[in-house]
């Protein structure tokens, strides 16, 4: 296994590839970064300076240290189908798709000649694409892995991310509830105000806040929610059930408490 | 009934008071801006040249052309029972309250040789005080009242607002939805992340978008939850009853529909 990566290669260079390139060579990274991508991306990824060269996957895989995959998750489950061949012994192969249960189980059952490790940067932007990759988009956000990799841990940490390990299913479980609820609560909030007759026209910086991830268009969600299905169903079940409690405390002092329990919560997430 | 003002009394010289009357010089007044706030206010709104005088209120209401009384709203509803005899027949009387029913009824029983409009600016900001008020503070934003006055209106519209006219009751249950439950449900998931061991760990820009709301005192929700239950209740229970559709929505591709219908209102009301 190599202890010292000389080649990276990024497959998916759009807005979290990007950065990730950005940031391994900020972080110290000498060697040298393929990118894999449309021809397009490749194209805006070179003159960004984000890769120094691209090629097809094939190629890239057999040549490479780590290989980084970045695309949406369903074209990870199909990168992980056929890249195994190409790709030397000891290759680390590493993700960064938002669920991890499908794509870790995929790739045990898919990955012989490379190792696997799940990764998820909790990191993003309202904007996407390679012209918005950013070296610092990692800085103070945690990244997890599903296996402990000193160093994959390593450049990480350069890159000024918090490392967590948790196994994939846990990630999910957690994940449900810190990503994909808040998108679902800003959806369902957004149509309910567009279902209003009249609501629109007192909407203050309280809703505008709220309905920003409502903007999320759906084909990023779409493999999220196909690949995490019950622990999103769970969350919702569990928000759904908070909220009742709310109309109940709202009658009486209660209400306080749990306003001074989600006003220091949400401040320790800030200090995180 | 005065046609032109010239002098202006500002009860409450918070951040909303405070930016009114700034608003209010901006939009060009020339008159005589009175303050009435606490003794360490009133030095603070001096200092930034917010007022240019301080008095107690009965002195103030009995030399004004508009009373805008920018308190809490049980604040409000005193002031409402102390202050009808110390104005001249005919003084407008307007206030900045987040719900409007109570204050407008209390006002009908109190209000006899005043004539009163409710108001409320949804306008805001997450630091308070009068050393963070700004004349653009309405800027862009609804201007909600409660009975159309066309004095009133023009100065609104001069500070750049736009004037909404809604009664009391409608108001109250249109801002439930729009204020009311994006607090609530902001508070529930800040509530809801503190309750789940692990999931401070990954939390990424979802969760701190959608918990920014948590961090408002409790402080400036008592007296909305207080004087608007009903409709919070129902804002309440028809998100829940929305929510549970999305839990069915997730099963097949009607949540597509559902995030292009979200994404397609949170928009609109950014170009409002």
């Amino acid at each position: 296994m190599a202890k010292t990566w000389s080649v990276v290669s990024v497959v998916g260079v759009g807005l979290v590839g990007g950065s990730f390139a950005l940031a391994l060579r900020r972080a110290g990274f000498k060697g040298k970064i393929i990118g894999v991508s449309s021809p397009d991306t490749v194209k805006a990824a070179l003159a960004h300076g984000v890769i120094d060269e691209a090629m097809p996957l094939r190629d890239a895989a057999g040549q490479s240290d780590l290989i980084y995959l970045a695309q949406p998750i369903e074209r990870i489950l199909q990168t992980l189908d056929e890249i195994d061949p190409h790709v030397y012994p000891g290759t680390l192969i590493t993700d960064a798709g938002s669920t991890k249960s499908a794509i870790v189980a995929r790739a045990a059952k898919r990955i012989r000649r490379g190792r696997f490790i799940g990764g998820h940067p909790m990191a993003g932007k309202q904007t996407r694409g390679v012209a918005e990759a950013e070296a610092g988009l990692f800085k103070g956000r945690p990244y997890i892995l599903t296996t402990p990799d000193a160093d994959l841990e390593r450049w990480i940490k350069r890159m000024g991310a918090r490392v967590v390990i948790l196994d994939a299913e846990e990630h999910d479980r957690l994940v449900a509830l810190t990503s994909h609820l808040p998108q679902l609560i800003s959806t369902a909030l957004a149509a309910s105000i567009a279902a209003e007759p009249g609501a629109a026209q007192v909407v203050g910086p309280a809703a505008i806040d709220l309905t920003r991830l409502a903007l999320s268009p759906y084909e990023i969600w779409r493999d999220i929610f196909s690949t995490n299905r019950g622990s999103i169903d769970a969350a919702l079940a569990a928000f759904i059930d908070r909220l009742q409690d709310l109309r109940k405390q709202l009658q009486s002092k209660a209400i306080e408490k749990e306003f001074e329990r989600a006003a220091a919560a949400a401040k320790s997430l800030r200090q995180g």
